[in-house]
């Protein structure tokens, strides 16, 4: 497997400039030429990193809501939950749709024009695969995409970055059956290399700087058609809560 | 706020030919002169990551088990825990003493010679102290440790490296009160970029390699005196189970 080939350094590149993202706009061109004016184009092989915040907007996924306004928030969260886990006066989490569990249906207003907040991407794979393409089409780089954004979790204080789509490879790096170098199996069954690319990624990206896409270049990881819903655990499977 | 701060590219590179460990070896001195060798030495403001192993093997933290015997490793896991969280025929997950919920207390075998298994360090911040003072006094560069370990997490699949020990960090950036591009509130209120860096270094681990230290250089973080203890979310206080 090629991901148990020794690897070399890995770069975080920051892609700043992305101008402001309204509703339609063409996400993927601004990244590739802001990609290019700061000098880090895309090559083959790179990871790139794309914060949910940009990709909604260019979706159009905002919606009115009166600034302030928690209860209208909050039931917008739950339109767009399959359950709710806990409610305080605080904090509402929810599974979504998609399966994760994130706070408020992974609904914000940050970076969000004033009056409206930003719902998840329908389907954040399917995000992930047209920048993926459309990559492909305007520079002929082969790279894989990653759609990031910003969880809470359980046990740990503090968030990070953990994908919600992915393209062109697997999320998961599979290391069943593979030995140490003692001949041992190993304890370690599956790597989440795409949260791990998530959260390198938003070490340069940083929270109020509008830096919405950072590159990952020189990581190793498996191409493939795999799927963020792939990093989604089963209820019934889940032993970590 | 430094972390407020635009970033330019963050590298990661891995510190490869440190030797395997024994309880006793000057762990700093192998992996300084390991990473003088690689052509990456050590700069100042720079995250050296080290595994949990080697800083285990170093500390002599390891126990004869038979191999295979898994009733005597989860007898050493629940003797290493303050709780356990659950049990089934595959999988023990508890909270150790330093506050840590995962598999066996942190105890596993991989990359350990036969017969033997490894426990977690007694005071993981403890070790990541010793490795910066030591790292001073060898090549005077003042840098930021963070001592990692792969652990499962709920809801989502796969693994990820996770900060157990930190010295001359914070090991959350705290956005409590940042304003964004537009004037708001951010919905986030801390990263943990201690977990975040832990991951990253991961991607240049690899698990089968003998890569057990990474360089992360160009990140920001607050120098300080954190520790990994304040990573640990009070039970009262979570609402991600």
């Amino acid at each position: 497997m090629s991901s148990s080939a020794p690897t070399g350094p890995i770069t975080i590149l920051p892609i700043p400039g992305i101008p402001e993202i309204q509703p339609g706009d063409e996400l993927t061109r601004l990244i590739v030429d802001a990609a290019q004016l700061c000098g880090s184009p895309l090559q083959d092989g790179d990871v790139l990193v794309v914060t949910q915040k940009v990709v909604s907007k260019a979706e159009g996924r905002l919606v009115d809501v009166p600034s302030g306004d928690k209860q209208a928030r909050w039931r917008l969260a739950e339109q767009e939950a399959v359950r709710v886990l806990r409610r305080t006066s605080q904090i509402l989490i929810t599974q979504t749709r998609h399966g994760f569990v994130c706070a408020s249906s992974g609904i914000d207003n940050s970076n969000v024009a004033e009056g409206k907040v930003a719902l998840l991407p329908l389907d954040p794979d399917l995000s992930a695969r047209r920048i993926r393409s459309k990559v492909a089409h305007l520079c002929g780089k082969d790279i894989a995409v990653v759609i990031s954004d910003t969880f809470g979790r359980a046990w740990r204080n503090g968030q990070t970055d953990v994908a919600i789509g992915v393209a062109g490879m697997e999320p998961l790096i599979d290391y069943r059956g593979t030995t140490d170098t003692f001949g041992q199996t190993l304890a370690v069954t599956s790597i989440a290399i795409a949260d791990e690319l998530a959260g390198a990624a938003e070490m340069v990206m940083g929270k109020a700087d509008q830096v919405a896409a950072a590159i990952v270049r020189g990581a190793r990881f498996q191409k493939g058609d795999g799927t963020a819903r792939e990093l989604v655990r089963e209820v019934s499977d889940d032993l970590f809560r």
